[in-house]
């Protein structure tokens, strides 16, 4: 059996006018500014970001962004306020790594969808979970409030101070400290960006059980305090079940170590699981031990073009049945997120124009298997008409590129305007409905209305939609149309308004359309007994008490 | 390709001399009673246990258990007594389901190891989680302990009470809510028995992502409370991942229902996962919704025969090689485990004497690829001589006696005599070295020392090991040799002291061996916040204050 799958009337893979291969070079994400990490394990092997400048782009750089605290109703708490003392005594702690040039401020303070700013004059840089404790000790007892920052990557503003928070940046926690070849556990700091993790257990036959559009800048501290889902969800999972261990600080500076515990430990309460997905409001997590599949042997992937959404719904039936266990991503993509990447990133679809196109891998031991699997599905989808046209690469830069398409949609839509992001767990067959009706509701006023994500996270019930709006820039008006009615729609499908972007700054307010009063009370009982003064991560996750 | 596979020099699959097929009715523990369950869901469909007496076996009922409070230093806490009027209260909260007969009651005083004995004069049989509710909100007003059991199968004698706390059985909680046909989520109240979901789902085409050998009595809720994880960890990984929602009464009588979440969902702290594993410490779990895969299309099962555990390991590290992701579970037993089932269960090896056995299970979509891969795999295993004999079956009922040999050793040990049960994870390197070492350090004292379990939960470097030891009656001499030398020989080796079976009321004085002072102490400030008065499960998972 040929590893490279060609279907009779089938296309070949096509290079793209404006060099489909060079899509690999763009896996950081244009808007994020990297910090240098001197030092770092990764030296300066992380290429910069290449803009394409395609005729009707916007411009490289966007308008200054609109503080948070003018944009929005908050109202500052009443922590301390930084004085030159609490700078020299950072500096003690930190030195060299007190960061208060408001040109470097500037890129932390504001969040990559350009949405959230705030005013942090200050940005501490530690390298080890030790300095870490010291800073959050010191935090605590003069009140002073925290903003964790990762890779700042985040789609809520959750990782950007609201006011003048302190800025405790991981990117210089970037040190590997252990691979088990044999068990493929890997332990590493917080501040790790993904790509490069990935890389590194790769090239020892492993594979990270995430992957992420933003792998290139993310950190995998700030992937487990969001607990981020992914590409590789389908397979792989929750990090609640993945990630083995956690080294965290405490508000009080105090440092837990559940960094080594072995797969299986049921000694007590899984307190790591309290601070997965708690977007640095109940510590501030600064070493991960996660557990990484092997490597599979065979990789293809297949995009293909769909005439509607019920085909992607029956073509993703068809799929799990003939697939079964070596299936490891079934993404979905519509028309406009196509027009998207092409006109602000130059990608070319490698298949003919449809409503919807669908990303289907399959991972697997056996190549041969696989693709008698894979074939056997696509003889089947194609006979149907569920597909109308496709192509399918083994080749690994091939299969990057095929992935670009669907990693680099957030990407394009940034450079389209103001985005207004929702991520929604919704029930499969209404998924698709959400995103034609605002259409109509929202008519001339959106620039774009366009609908992607995933589909069956192992059951076909669920599926989860990143429905974006852009507008040339952030309206009122729009932001009317869209608030509550997303989320009271969502909340009428018993669905989820925060699939796995949280809440952070900009959707905390909207918790209680998914959670009961009684979680609401014990999510503010935790909070109160980890962060007694509320220092860390302020403003995020919780709403604001009346 | 035929299904079945015969490989030259094998033998088939033989019934044994007392009939192989009877084992597959002998799932309901012999040594656990079973409450019957008016208006159940199930109705009358479980058959009755029954025991094989054999030649040597132990009486069918062991001496009467000394009483926990005697045998252990372990002082009641300043609880209330239960009152007539407290008796009169509850009789209105549950009429006719307050039960005082002493009888009855000796049942679920004592744990089904025969270890531990309470001394509660009370049990309480709810049907619904508002029922419970008034319970705990009562209990809770007048400091009343309370015991939350279900199935009463645990192995560390976390499901019966110490001294006279009230028992709140789940076993009329045995409802299926809902189960989803197109997701696979299932719905339903705590007290469901896991081989009746299991029946329930496997009609509908999934299959429950837990198995265990108590699976006839356990109760889904106890599962989830003591974090089971069983035979297909390896496969579908710990219930951290596939629990989707719980309700948990909490023990004010606060009802937090956490239950219809989407698979997805990042809206705040994730807080079942508090109560997964803290073994009704924290509240009681009332509902579970529990994500269910699809039933494999095809099922092997392989029993085969190894000379030593080192090429128990290799086989490990080939079957993951050429069996890749249809491989479902890898479990090892040694020869003393294969003479216990045999002589109390009269249940026969398939395959020639050994000093190892290893069951290996795959799970596939396509039947003729995975006995491509298994057949694949025997060969290279038969000729490296890794393997000595071995059996193969792919027949239901047959698949099922295989695993019985397994899933009842358990139950073979508790007829053998006083058990002394450790579940320890270990490098897998390591894991069996113990064992020997305790059959030179125990001599003569001990009746048995065996060893078994699971490998490879998703990575090669951890084991998890049963190591259990009989003695004709509980001897405080074999005690003292083996604790705390077992739980130091496990921390030396950064291992878990409880890999999977909680730590209860026996271990709970443990946990240090495997959790720093900085965790601990924060149990403790979670077990305060949500039980002030520490009326839910006194005595177990946290050790006693000083």
């Amino acid at each position: 059996m040929a590893p490279h799958l060609v279907q009779p009337g089938w296309r070949f893979w096509r290079q793209a006018a404006c060099t489909l291969g060079a899509s690999v070079q763009h896996r950081t994400w244009a808007g994020t500014p990297r910090i240098p990490r001197p030092g770092s394990l990764w030296g300066a092997t992380t290429t910069s970001p290449r803009i394409c400048r395609s005729g009707s782009s916007t411009s490289a750089r966007a308008p200054e962004v609109t503080l948070t605290r003018e944009r929005y109703p908050v109202r500052r708490l009443p922590f301390s306020v930084v004085s030159r003392e609490d700078l020299e005594a950072f500096e003690r702690v930190v030195p060299g790594r007190v960061i208060t040039d408001p040109e470097v401020l500037e890129a932390s303070n504001v969040d990559w969808l350009r949405t959230v700013r705030g005013s942090s004059a200050v940005l501490l840089r530690p390298r080890t979970s030790e300095e870490v404790a010291h800073i959050l000790r010191y935090c605590h007892e003069r009140n002073l409030a925290v903003n964790p920052q990762g890779g700042n990557t985040g789609m809520v503003g959750g990782s950007v101070p609201v006011f003048d928070e302190i800025i405790l940046s991981t990117a210089l926690m970037n040190q590997v400290i252990s691979f088990h070849d044999l068990s493929g556990t890997l332990v590493c700091q917080a501040g790790c960006v993904l790509e490069e993790l990935s890389r590194h257990v790769e090239e020892r036959g492993f594979i990270m059980p995430l992957d992420l559009g933003a792998k290139g800048s993310c950190h995998i501290g700030g992937n487990v305090a969001t607990n981020a889902g992914g590409l590789r969800f389908l397979r792989y999972g929750s990090l609640h079940g993945t990630v083995l261990g956690l080294e965290v600080v405490l508000a009080d500076g105090t440092v837990l170590n559940c960094l080594s515990a072995p797969r299986k430990d049921n000694t007590g309460y899984d307190l790591k699981q309290l601070f997965i997905g708690s977007e640095g409001t109940l510590g501030v997590i600064t070493a991960v031990s996660i557990l990484c599949p092997p490597k599979p042997r065979a990789v293809n992937v297949a995009f293909l073009g769909c005439p509607g959404f019920p085909e992607v719904l029956q073509t993703f039936s068809t799929c799990k049945g003939l697939l079964g266990e070596i299936l490891s991503a079934y993404e979905f993509m519509d028309a406009e997120c196509m027009w998207l990447v092409r006109h602000h990133l130059c990608l070319a679809s490698p298949v003919q124009e449809s409503p919807f196109y669908v990303l289907i891998e399959t991972s697997g031991s056996r190549a041969g298997h696989d693709a008698e699997k894979l074939n056997d599905f696509l003889e089947q989808v194609l006979r149907s008409g569920l597909v109308t046209d496709g192509t399918v690469a083994t080749d690994h830069m091939k299969v990057k590129a095929l992935w670009a398409l669907r990693e680099r949609i957030s990407e394009a839509l940034s450079r389209d305007g103001y985005v207004y992001k929702y991520d929604l767990s919704l029930p499969t067959e209404r998924l698709y409905d959400l995103v034609t009706d605002l259409r109509v509701r929202l008519g001339p006023q959106a620039k774009h209305v366009v609908g992607y994500g995933h589909l069956g996270e192992l059951r076909q019930g669920d599926g989860n939609l990143h429905l974006n709006v852009t507008s040339e820039a952030f309206s009122p008006s729009v932001l009317d149309a869209l608030e509550p009615y997303v989320y009271e729609w969502t909340a009428g499908q018993r669905g989820s308004v925060s699939a796995e972007h949280g809440l952070g700054f900009r959707k905390r307010g909207v918790i209680s359309y998914s959670k009961p009063p009684e979680a609401l009370r014990l999510m503010r009982q935790l909070k109160a007994l980890l962060d007694p003064k509320g220092i860390l991560n302020p403003y995020k996750t919780l709403p604001a008490q009346a």
